[in-house]
């Protein structure tokens, strides 16, 4: 099949073996697969990703939240996903051919688990076919563009981290950035009833793109830092959410926040950072480090998409084939112009 | 009076102004005041100290958990300290001149909230007489030794600790450092049930204090991590405490910590510190800052000591006067040899 593969740390679009569907699985025709931060991350960083994999590893019996896979083999990432089943594996119930359906990206085989988009066995959604997990295949109702399914993954990641959080409706919420993944812990902050949601970014677009996902205000941090905005609205926020992952602004928000204030850390910084714990011990701080999500929040995050209370259109600005996510890689670096970039390997 | 006090940099015994009881206040000759290793932060880091109660009195409305004084000018430190009554002043109520006491190293007055021991204004235990707030003052019972009352505040600091980590009984903790503030946890946890308990240091010494004071083991981390050791006993701590305060260790932590664990950073560290994010991420660590205790842990911390249910005399290992304070500053350098030290300003 074709594929937009990880190779020596760039993006080539190349033909690699098929998927075959073992056991349980389904192979499947990608529909929509959304470029992630992380797939971003991994191609800079593969090397550290899979030291950081190898360090988890050494815990014996504890599961590493970071896939481990060879750097210097075939990856063909995309983890963000939406499918139509082609065929059935062995002993793969609950799905049919021809159905729409999205899915953790988790298979377990007898090797162990895989991540879907993250290791050398399993390609991800920058293919043409896959093979997932029938058992955690979800069916796309009538009247839900599959291409909007497929941000399901990355809307559960904010989803979870609220929970995490532990925010109570009508508490202030401050989100520190608005890409994909500010934008998801705005959404879900929504629901969860937090208010005033106040984010930052330094992208008007970005902003604008807060306030359409639920953020009651979005402001500039070069002009009104966003607790400040927070504590303007209704009263200094006792959440603040790190949804930008580079080095400096962990301790950016600890001087920020106020005391007794949790930051939940949802963007992924694969770099060294630097801290000052005085901030941290003099306002007792909280910091939660967020990853992932567990299936009932995927499955939720999926039924309030599905049901047209999420709505995720705003989030789509750019569609590439497999010959555009090279390209698509670059224009994500810009945030006036972009959010959330969709694969479609197999259109025509 | 005669004090020790801090001057540019130095202790040095000398004469200063007698303090005076105030409204409410009480006018205390010093007993017994033990040497934090905060006193010794603030002689080293004076002026990040000052700097970082400048930058948080910033925001507006939010009580600063770091005091404030002018490090160019003297101060009279120590807050660990129990005192006898000497004289009341205007409006002050519930003691009289002879009693024993401990309290709280905190004051109000007509220009704010001052900390005893870190103020300009209102010297600390390392001077003969101190000012202290009379309603905070705790009556010192027969049959406790008042030297080892003055141990109260060290060892409510580990109270409070253990309380925000949220442990329960019968989970197992690890404690990393065993100073008076790993010491401090240490006791605390174990009046928590928490089990096992094991304690790191590279100290014979202070193991074996750690193992007094409750720890079910001590080990030597260059011999087996803490982690380690608290799972070949049970199983992974899902509590880890460090209580050594010097920049890496918290990292290390986080490299150690098994997934979904809560550290708690009560060790104060005054530098500028590195961690690696995607250790948290990964494993969604979360990381408690703890600074000090409220009024009802500090009395309930007070109480356990009356009562004999913790014994503090195995802590207390030197004992010096106003002239000894710069010397026992440094002899605390070797934890071989001292865990805390009393100063007594007022002994023959």
């Amino acid at each position: 099949m074709r594929a937009a593969v990880m190779r020596e740390g760039r993006i080539v679009a190349d033909e690699v073996p098929d998927p075959v569907a073992g056991p349980g699985q389904v192979l499947v025709r990608t529909i929509a697969c959304g470029i992630c931060g992380s797939d971003l991350h991994a191609l800079r960083h593969a090397d550290r990703m899979a030291e950081m994999a190898g360090e988890l590893s050494d815990l014996a019996g504890v599961p590493s939240g970071i896939p481990a896979f060879d750097p210097a083999r075939d990856v063909v990432m995309g983890h963000e996903f939406s499918a139509e089943v082609l065929e059935l594996g062995p002993d793969a119930h609950g799905v049919e051919p021809g159905d729409m359906v999205v899915s953790m990206p988790v298979v377990l085989d007898d090797r162990g688990l895989h991540t879907v988009g993250y290791s050398n066995e399993y390609p991800g959604g920058y293919g043409e076919r896959m093979a997932l997990a029938a058992g955690l295949c979800l069916p796309v109702p009538e009247g839900l563009d599959p291409r909007h399914a497929a941000l399901t993954e990355p809307m559960a990641v904010g989803v979870h981290a609220v929970r995490q959080s532990g925010i109570k409706p009508g508490e202030p919420a401050a989100v520190i950035g608005a890409g994909p993944v500010g934008l998801a812990v705005v959404s879900a902050l929504r629901r969860a009833g937090a208010e005033p949601i106040v984010a930052a970014d330094f992208s008007s677009a970005r902003r604008r793109l807060a306030r359409e996902m639920g953020a009651h205000e979005a402001v500039d941090p070069r002009e009104e830092p966003v607790v400040a905005a927070a504590e303007r609205l209704r009263r200094p926020p006792l959440h603040l959410y790190e949804a930008v992952g580079v080095p400096g602004v962990i301790d950016d928000a600890m001087r920020d926040a106020p005391r007794g204030a949790r930051i939940t850390v949802v963007g992924v910084c694969m770099e060294p950072d630097r801290i000052r714990p005085m901030r941290g011990i003099a306002k007792e701080l909280t910091i939660g480090f967020s990853l992932g999500y567990d299936p009932g929040e995927f499955a939720s995050t999926f039924d309030a998409i599905a049901s047209g209370e999420v709505d995720v259109a705003p989030l789509v600005t750019g569609e590439v084939g497999i010959d555009g996510v090279a390209g698509a890689f670059e224009a994500l670096g810009d945030p006036e112009a972009h959010a959330k970039i969709l694969v479609e390997p197999t259109r025509a």
